[in-house]
């Protein structure tokens, strides 16, 4: 609660949070399950004294994980933006962390604002798992033929309607997006596709894991993917890929 | 339980097993706790139907994570020790995965045998923690000089009387080991130490990447190492590092 003059001292503070989505029902606050969301109005409100509410950049879902999602919120505490972070993650379970807090104009909104998001979906591909990736990366044996996704990747730079990519159901305005970089490369002992665009659809990115994986274990051809956009149907794409794979790695404003 | 015959079927079995050490409390059987041992005896020996005791190589810390730590134990299964792996992989839990089974002769015993081991100690060294990374590294966000732990770490290689890199009261013959390698080196967020050796005292690896840390912190020189080792006692370097950041990664039989 701000004084009298509130409108006068109030400051809007913007937080990157980087967070292992492994035991949160997502970003979003849900009425059942532990969200980031839930977690950081909750700590922000203890620590502040004043009922918090953040606007979260990316919804991410249940089990995804960030480097940097991005939050703004509205207060009058005299705290500094910058020390806002030391101070929130003494109260933050170890597996939220604020990486960088700061003072922002008022009217900076982050879904309202122009950006460019990135996104890396990490696949283990390997005989067998292994156990410390398990909660950060999909997996598989079956051999992946890592150039064929890359050519089937470079199909789906630029805009396109994606609405073979989302999920029925999600109530959009329009399937039309803009990828602006899509790369699919082997680090150590994982297949890695990072993916970096102005806006994604529900499940976008894990549907094009999906579907560029069925690409890689030679079940559709790269050539396909025109077709696949070209459908504009959500069975002419691939399977959505497991959510632990997925982790939001940039966040960039113009 | 074997055939009466049962030394002419009997055949050892080699694992290499990856996992988590997170939720364990370390390899070797403990009267109260979940330990890396206590899970392989008994699914294998509910695989097997016969009581199986299997022998590990190295008897990591509670908390301390393998890549390929080695177990052996003999068994009169007809089961093809090369399909072991995955008959056992499917009553594990995630945290634990079997990368290797095979049959080895009867006389192999993993700590009879002479071998090189290296270990792995990895700190994320960035102004925040990284959620993803917390239960397998150590964290700090002190400025570290890489470049003189490095140059700590040349004074440990080598055949030395390690006494000062021993967690007192453990009992062993002698403190004298070889360590053949030992790097350290930034990889992302990450400083990695990385060292082999024929074998290695309680908490050593810990205990030299606490020292070498205290090195990169300014607090030690590096040419203070060897009257480290000269002192052969406990006292003279740095802390035991926490167990999370250690990892076993490689195991070579002569």
């Amino acid at each position: 609660m701000c004084e009298a003059n509130a409108e006068k001292t109030k400051k809007r503070i913007m937080l990157k949070v980087s967070y292992d989505g492994t035991n949160y029902c997502g970003w979003q606050i849900q009425p059942n399950g532990i969200t980031v969301e839930g977690v950081l109005n909750q700590k922000l409100s203890e620590l502040l004294k004043e009922e918090v509410s953040v606007i979260g950049a990316s919804r991410t879902d249940s089990g995804v994980h960030a480097l940097c999602n991005v939050a703004v919120f509205d207060t009058c505490s005299p705290i500094p933006g910058e020390k806002m972070s030391y101070a929130l993650n003494q109260r933050l379970p170890e597996d939220i962390r604020i990486v960088e807090s700061k003072e922002v104009s008022a009217d900076f909104h982050p879904r309202h604002c122009s950006s460019r998001k990135t996104y890396e979906y990490h696949i283990v591909n390997a005989p067998f798992p292994n156990p410390m990736k398990r909660l950060y990366c999909h997996f598989t044996y079956l051999p992946c033929d890592v150039e064929a996704m890359q050519r089937a990747a470079q199909h789906l730079i630029g805009e396109h309607d994606f609405k073979s990519f989302c999920t029925v159901g999600a109530q959009v305005e329009t399937t039309v997006r803009t990828i602006t970089d899509l790369q699919v490369f082997r680090a150590e002992d994982e297949i890695i596709i990072r993916v970096t665009g102005t806006g994604f659809l529900y499940n976008m990115v894990r549907i094009i894991a999906g579907t560029l994986l069925e690409v890689g274990y030679g079940r559709r051809e790269a050539g396909d993917m025109p077709s696949v956009i070209e459908a504009k149907d959500r069975q002419a794409a691939g399977p959505t890929a497991p959510a632990c794979g997925l982790r939001l790695v940039k966040y960039e404003f113009d």
